[in-house]
C-alpha cells in the first residue's frame, strides 16, 4: 500500500523518506570515501542490492508524483538539490533573510571535482536551485531560461559554504536573480558568482501551471521548489 | 589494508568499487522512486545504516587520493558526473567524436526538477563536465572560469539524450568550449546550449598542477578528468 490508513496526513510516512534520504546520503558518503579491501566492497554490494530488491517491489513511474509530495505546500521531496529523500541532495536548506534567501552547506568527497576542491558543476547545480527559489520566494517564479557562472576563486569541500541569492531585476515576465557562494568564516570574499535569467510562462498557456514558492502559495513545482521551509 | 597484495595493479580493487558504485546508484535510484509503507522504508533505512558501518570502518580523507584512482591515466573513480564508483554520477561516459566529445545518458527520477523533467542544475553539471572534458582532450585543460547555459527546451526524463561539447576557440591561456544537449531521437533540436571559457593556469605557478586530458597525458585532475576511455 501506498499510504498509512491511521496516517491520513502523510507525515509518517514523510518521516520515514527522510529518514531513508539520510541513511542513503551517509551510505553514498561513506561508498565514496571507504578504503576497506575488495571483499569488503563486495559485499556491501551486495548487501545494498537485497535492499534495492525490497525498495523496488513498489515504484512509481515518471508521470507519478511522490505520495509524500504536497505540491500545495511546495514540498518536493525529492528534489536533487534541497529535498530530505534524496541522497544526492546535499541537502540545502534554504531560508528567508534580508531581501533574498540564504543557504548553509558543508560538502563532503562525494562533491568533489579537482583534489580537494567542490566540482564546478556541483556549484552550478546548487545555484540554479537557490537562485529560482529566490525568485519564487518573491512571487516571480519562471522557469530557468539562462544561468550564468563566474568562477572567481576555487570552492573548498568539507568548509562550512554560504549561499545566497536575490531578485535583481523584474521587467514583465522576466526576473533577474544573481547570487553569490563564499565560505562561512569569510563572507565577503566571493568564490563564484551566478546569475540566472527566469521566465514566467504566458497566462494563456499556463494557468494551470503556477509556481509555489518556498512558502507554499501557488501551483505547479519546478527547480525552484524546496522543501518548504 | 587498501590493497590487496595480490591486486598489485589495483585492477580488482577498482571493479569492487565499480560494483559497489553501480548498487549504490540502483538503490538510490529504487529509494527515490519506491512506493513502499513507513515500515519498510524504515527498515531499508536500517539495513543501509548497518552497510555504513562496515564502510565506514576505514575512510580517507579529504587530503588523501582514492585508492583506485590513477591521475597519469586520468582516471577519477567518484567523479560526480562521470565516476563509476559515485553513486551520484549518471554515469556519463565521455567519448570522442569528430572534432570533439560526446556522450549518450539517460536520467532518471533521481535527476528531477518539474515533474517528468531533468532539474536545469543537473544539465549544468553534466554540461561542466563535457565541456571540461573537451578542453582537456584538446590539450587545452584549464580551470572553468565562466559557465553560462541557455535552455531553450525542457529536457525530459527518461528519454535518451545526446550531448555534445567541443573547442570553439583558443587565445593564449584561455579556450572557450560550446556544446548541446538533444534528445537522441532528434539529435538536431537543441534543447540547451553551454558555452564554457577554461583559463590555464600561468607555467610559473603551475608546472606541477598539469591537467592529464581523456586519454591521461598530463598531471593533476580537475572537473574535466573523466574514467579513462
Amino acid at each position: 500500500v501506498d499510504t498509512d490508513l491511521t496516517d491520513p496526513a502523510g507525515d509518517d510516512l514523510l518521516a520515514a523518506a527522510t529518514d531513508l534520504g539520510t541513511a542513503l546520503r551517509g551510505l553514498v558518503a561513506a561508498g565514496v570515501a571507504t578504503t576497506v579491501d575488495a571483499a569488503e566492497l563486495r559485499a556491501a554490494a551486495a548487501a545494498a542490492r537485497e535492499i534495492t530488491g525490497r525498495l523496488a517491489v513498489s515504484l512509481r513511474t515518471r508521470d507519478q508524483l511522490p505520495p509524500v509530495d504536497d505540491l500545495a505546500q511546495g514540498r518536493r521531496t525529492y528534489n536533487p538539490v534541497g529535498g530530505d529523500g534524496n541522497p544526492l541532495a546535499p541537502p540545502l536548506r534554504v531560508r528567508a533573510e534580508g531581501d533574498g534567501v540564504v543557504a548553509e552547506v558543508t560538502l563532503g568527497l562525494v562533491y568533489e571535482g579537482p583534489p580537494t576542491l567542490v566540482h564546478g558543476g556541483v556549484s552550478a547545480l546548487m545555484m540554479d536551485q537557490l537562485l529560482a527559489v529566490a525568485t519564487a520566494d518573491a512571487g516571480l517564479w519562471g522557469m530557468t531560461a539562462r544561468l550564468e557562472l563566474d568562477y572567481r576563486r576555487p570552492v573548498p569541500l568539507e568548509v562550512p559554504l554560504v549561499l545566497r541569492a536575490r531578485i535583481s531585476e523584474n521587467t514583465g515576465r522576466k526576473t533577474i536573480a544573481t547570487g553569490t557562494i563564499a565560505r562561512a568564516d569569510d563572507p565577503d570574499q566571493t568564490l563564484l558568482e551566478a546569475r540566472g535569467v527566469f521566465v514566467t510562462p504566458r497566462p494563456a498557456t499556463s494557468d494551470a501551471g503556477r509556481e509555489p514558492d518556498r512558502k507554499g502559495r501557488g501551483g505547479q513545482p519546478t527547480d525552484a521548489t524546496a522543501p518548504a521551509g
